[in-house]
């Protein structure tokens, strides 16, 4: 490839890296829901991934990469959701250190979740500026490797992997699903089907209140959310550099939907697959929901990307 | 065997025939239960059977018995839970009528599924005896062969099989876990453990509110439920004479526990396995929490027997 994506051999590498870390999430059908649909449709069931979200794959992956040298410095990086205990995660499996800037107003479960790993977590104000700042000052002090949740070619690369392993356990997809947040999920989905299933074609699903792949998408450059507002918590960022020319040249669609039909979309998965998916994970599903009359007779894969949500704060 | 109990080959058998018309429903484990209970479980996971439990394998092994005269009749019960879309299912399946006699009280939600499947709804008040003249009746007028939901061989053989597939799903397991109402089950469980794992031992979970089987176990002959009451309102009903026998024979303990301990076992599994799980299913996995410290260094399937739950209501 004339450009510097993660290559095939990379994420084939990856995959075989981080396995012996990861779950292989099982494949579930529902004949219920293809019979509402008029299609086939399975699911990869990465809410049933350590730490319930797919976010543990980009992360054991770049901490794998890390040379000794920087294993002895650790990890940092700021995250008030998976991708915070992604990284407490993969530190605490490879005996690293790991900073996490968090802000005050993240879930109490969260930040007791990251801390249960054994990572030093680092309070801010809940704004981006302070989380950066927050994040610049850990490095400086310790040396930490800062790894970006999603635009970063490492994290890509892990991430790919999920769509690698749906292609190997199902016959044939027609397309695959995936949400698209900042990107990681979506660029490696993208990426692992040109390689390993080159017929398969790509849509995303976007919450409409934070549309900026969408946007982008169809202006052909990146314009950042402005002012982002969605029950799917997971996707409020907006699309990396790194991410967004990959998402360009190999995704088909993008898709966006109102949180009535995420919230819709999220109740028919736990009334009918009997699984717990958080909102964002909702999203290429409630996509597919819209556009179902235009994929009649194809396969349909859909990456349920994680499955955190407070049992006490159900939208229904 | 000296008695009527159903055979190895009517387990293999029924098996063979029902196949085609249920899941062989996944078997799924999480490294984070098993921390914290220290010990290795696994689950089959009944829940993601049709219609939502493991009801449905044997009302199709009783549909599938019935003679071509038997069919044309149609098939009752009377029901408020799963057994009724169960037989509903089945009838619709297998293109028979099918009668149900239901609780006026009974959730709209339930009444709606088995009204969907085609099967007749007769609405009666709310107590066993109107029940019960409410399916005579039908039977009289109709010349339904009615089928019980849990005292019948048929049934017994027919939820056999659940734990058939999960003894050749997984490694020698040392204990399999059920839960017991009537019994059907449990009865079913214990006997496919001894034709086809005879090492592994088999322990029932039952309700404290509903503790006739533990009851009548320890006392040696059948006791009735008096008053029973908990929030397992899938184990309400007493264990059948057809089923008690066989529990006497081949289940090794009976362990009951607290509507408490249910719900913060159904809490686990929803929040560690991200799986919906009713609250009739956790009972086992309460029982197992309960004694965890006699089961040390063995491995432990765990049937989850159903996910119908209305998420409107939720205990926690």
């Amino acid at each position: 490839m004339e450009n510097n994506f993660p290559s095939q051999e990379d994420i084939i590498y990856a995959h075989k890296n981080i396995s012996p870390f990861i779950h292989c999430t099982p494949v579930l059908s529902s004949s219920a829901i293809n019979e509402i649909l008029g299609l086939e449709v399975v699911f990869k069931c990465e809410n049933f991934q350590k730490i319930g979200a797919f976010k543990i794959r980009g992360a054991t992956n770049a901490v794998l990469k890390l040379s000794d040298e920087e294993k002895k410095q650790g990890i940092a990086t700021h995250s008030s959701g998976n991708h915070a205990q992604a990284i407490a995660y993969s530190a605490k499996v490879n005996n690293i250190p790991a900073y996490i800037v968090m802000p005050k107003n993240a879930p109490k479960v969260k930040v007791n979740a990251v801390k249960g790993y054994g990572a030093k977590v680092i309070m801010c104000e809940p704004n981006l500026q302070a989380r950066e700042d927050g994040l610049n000052k850990v490095v400086e002090e310790t040396g930490a490797r800062f790894i970006h949740p999603y635009n970063d070619y490492d994290i890509i690369t892990g991430q790919a992997t999920a769509a690698k392993e749906l292609i190997e356990q199902t016959d044939t997809l027609g397309f695959i699903m995936a949400p698209v947040g900042g990107g990681g999920l979506l660029a490696g989905s993208a990426l692992s089907s040109h390689y390993f299933s080159s017929n398969t074609k790509i849509i995303a699903g976007e919450p409409a209140g934070a549309d900026d792949a969408f946007q982008s998408f169809n202006a052909g450059h990146l314009i950042p959310s402005n002012k982002p507002n969605t029950i799917a918590d997971g996707l409020l960022t907006s699309v990396g550099e790194k991410n967004f020319p990959i998402i360009q040249q190999f995704v088909q669609d993008i898709i966006t939907v109102s949180d009535e039909e995420i919230i819709s979309a999220m109740k028919l998965i736990w009334e009918r697959m009997k699984i717990i998916v958080e909102p964002s994970s909702a999203v290429p599903f409630a996509s597919l929901i819209k556009i179902k009359g235009e994929l009649q007779g194809r396969k349909v894969g859909i990456i349920l990307s994680g499955g955190n949500v407070d049992l006490g704060k159900l939208p229904f």
